[in-house]
């Protein structure tokens, strides 16, 4: 994890990559609960998550969040900071055992109204399992310094 | 963490709630850095941090969110299912021992407009550390059933 | 996770409730072993355990009294505290992907013959698997402050 | 850890063994109430620690059991199998920091009045702090068979 | 975990021992990928591992380390100090499931050039699977006190 | 994490690189101690580690070597494995707050005598605290192919 500086220039809409993959397991979930605090009967109880809509426990939706935005990290740029997350959308359930990984495209570039030295990025964020279904959409805000001038 | 059935129509515009609180520890963080695979040195590279604009580490944006979500959790309402997030924003670091709740508002209603059986409620939530400062804020969407007729 | 002042005058014998249930996993034996330290094979070794009585690893005692009293886990009642536990017993092994949850019963209520302003409530806990079949019992003594005169 | 072949004669009233020590940690606690499901504030909660009778977080009573319990674990002894615990007492908090470890003598040998073959064996354990204060006790009872004879 | 001194002189060459065995879990990989940072898909993308030489995941080789390391613990023998470790060796996958234990030989003794009242003693250590497979080597290596005179 | 093949001839004899850092905390060596079952008091019981050598408790040797080797998993390599680790020597404590990083320097290559279309690649990995200090060492040995003909 070594520092890389891009400024808003560099970025360029339509720019696209995607991470590495990973397979979420029991255990992840089992940790997330006791993470988060979050022990709801989909996640944590067999018996009950059988006779639901899809007859299984299913990964928490914060589970998924922060692995799929933690897949993505990549160099530090210190041009740059985490600004927010928009349109955060809950597609489809993952399971036990499926493998996500994270298809990103960079969408939206704006001006910051308040700070004429910066501007917006929107990297748009798919998380994709292993049959190449679309399980969480999410887009990512960056606040980018624009290149000094001379 | 029991059922207890809410329509759409049960929920208040301005209803607020708050919840219980959390300090947010050096083992959280070690645990998410793991959980994830954020080693970012903003949270795991004590000398980093040190030299950094907050002088020490902070806790990772997706730690506070999904801690956060997790303690808005409450009982079970089997006519709502979480349709998404939005708006999540970064608006303060929170350090090693600083203690978070969550202040919740319902801000939002709004017809479905694909399905006239449904429709959204928007709860606002709003992360504040011990010294009563904002250090996150997000929209919580819920797809809330109608409740039948007759 | 809220406060709910209740007296000891306000506990009713025979009074009933049932919690919410919770799948043993593979990874909480795990994690458990490590927690506190107890790595025999009847936990953690499958080879062994094919060989056993059970035929299959079984979830430490330990687990199964922590897992089931947090589960039983309330409202906090500042008018309360823990006093201790008896007749803890192991009554069946729980396996893994077993799901559990617990009984309660209000079974009695006593003076406290130094402290002539509390009394003793035992609450009788009942930890029941899948099947129904109880795997574990245990009382839980609560000391309880009477209801102030005037 | 092997197995060591005891029988009901073979344990001999007074005979007391200390274990070994360990320092109770928050990342103890922090993992404690995730794999339990106990977040209440006396154990996660710094500011309203702060304010309550002991001014800091303590630790759970069943991480303490726990701990304690498997600070005991010793050799296998295939004769002998757990049957419960009784007079579980919680005598004082332990802190962030304190380094527990357990005492424990053979008190207690009796009939088991249902199996002339086997006996039951009372072990107390008494758990001390750095400090030499008991913050903890409880009897150990084991089920354990009588040496056959010829 | 209690002291036992031993000299120099009281190591013996071709002493063996074998260690307690251990079920490596799909919860242990997990751990330990979070744990020391190491998300190499070999051991937590089961899609990409599927298509590998081994047709599924394997555990990390500094999993299979600090593990076998850990189950030769004894007691702690106040005379020596562990220098390092030799020849450390990946022989064979460990996978899911599978139970390991370690065989250990005391198969070297020599003096330390530098320090005339301490030695050096190597002891072999082999990982073994539940079908007497050898999965990896290494050597550990002991520095001793040599037992003083008169 | 990505895909970047080289051959045994890429690898440039002096090449060196450095890894990120990172700060062991206490919650490290609580989960190293459960994940590999090392409750050695150096590591877990900070009264008697007071009044040892170090005057406090001392990070395990295998979470060094584990968390040192993770830090430095870069892009995976498909014409190399791992084929072992040489010389591995515990220079200096490392302590809680500690913040380690890894220095690597490609210092051999040699045939491999079996396979005519392999080679050895020796990286020597030097572990740093923060003071620059070496805490450990250790050569990490790849089996490399050689690149094909024609």
């Amino acid at each position: 994890m070594f520092e890389a500086n891009r400024y808003f220039e560099d970025y360029q809409l339509g720019h696209k990559r995607t991470t590495a993959a990973r397979t979420i397991t029991e255990a992840d979930i089992v940790i997330h609960a006791g993470h988060v605090g979050d022990y709801y009967p989909h996640h944590i109880d067999a018996e009950w998550s059988a006779k639901s809509e899809f007859h299984q426990r299913i990964a928490h939706g914060t589970l998924i969040f922060a692995v799929g935005a933690g897949l993505t990290a990549g160099d530090i740029n210190p041009e740059a900071f985490s600004y927010g997350y928009d349109r955060l959308r809950f597609v489809a359930p993952v399971f036990i055992g499926d493998t996500i990984k994270v298809e990103l495209e960079i969408t939206g570039k704006r001006d910051d109204p308040k700070r004429a030295n910066k501007g917006f990025v929107d990297e748009s964020c798919r998380v994709l399992n292993q049959r190449r279904q679309t399980v969480m959409i999410f887009t990512h805000i960056h606040s980018v310094n624009r290149r000094p001038l001379g």
